[in-house]
């Protein structure tokens, strides 16, 4: 099972994690996307990563904006290399363009 | 514009709408779904009717739980007939089977 | 890897596959919904099972319909457990309510 | 209701469409995507789109591959203005970020 990781830990994770930040046993961002759609979207998009870990973020969507809060619930709601794992994986889908070049 | 619903509208809708509650100016429910990947399919499947209405809740996920939470921004944050409307529509959805019978 | 199966073990797995059929290599049904927001919905929820079993159909959508096409591109595209597996699931979620019972 | 485009008007279309083409009648492209995940959160952003001008392609997955096919049925399923406007608007799509930089 993942252990939590220390607040140095957190904080070299944080350091490449752009918008990232560590709130009360979290790591949360908040998205901002064109639209409603483009939102939802991203939702559909990065719970196929959250499945395949089984792993859930806490996503809430208001209008353009999802915010993303990870915390492992079996370690006691706590920061693990899981979380850090699973926000590396959607900031990358995060900046990454809808289709490829043609 | 939306009006801000009175105390006894409120309720007179809430009547109809098994499972909603009113808290602090919004009207609210929880859905459980089998699995986290049914709650996805499930924000999906609302967001378009939140889209037609350009009325948007505040949709909050964890696991296999999507909590929507409405009320009319424009309007004060107060709920009105939209939230109402819009209630109405998810729960419908909510209750329905995935396809038509064959 | 799967093997092909024969044409006795396709029709005994058709059997218990209300409405699917088998044509030219491929395990096929045509789902009918309430709306084109129902369909791409479903599209999503069966997505995950797919994703997991790295088993991908061909989905084609018009409006309201989903035909679901099976078949084994690795064994040869023809039709093996995999293709039943993925089918048998795809059809439980099709006959499934959106949420559970309150 | 939409008339169907000259051969010149869907010439003059297409040169502003990069990468579609005209089939049989139909507004035609292929896209491809990093993975099948992004192709399926590809389909839910455009599906939108469809649904606000209730003008639904017809839409093909396999994999990591969408094809979107655009012809107007109520026009006798030809290419129409509709068809050409809702290619505009997949194109702009695909071509855009996942998330606004942030």
């Amino acid at each position: 099972m993942s252990r939590e990781l220390s607040e140095n830990e957190v904080a070299a994770a944080l350091s490449g994690l752009d918008g990232w930040e560590s709130e009360s046993h979290e790591l949360v961002k908040t998205y901002k996307f064109p639209t409603f759609r483009a939102a939802i979207a991203f939702i559909v998009r990065i719970s196929f990563e959250a499945d395949e870990m089984n792993h859930h973020p806490e996503l809430r969507n208001v209008y353009n904006r999802v915010r993303v809060a990870l915390c492992t619930h079996d370690a006691g709601s706590v920061v693990t290399e899981k979380d850090v794992t699973l926000a590396e994986k959607i900031e990358k889908i995060a900046s990454s363009s809808m289709a490829e070049a043609g």
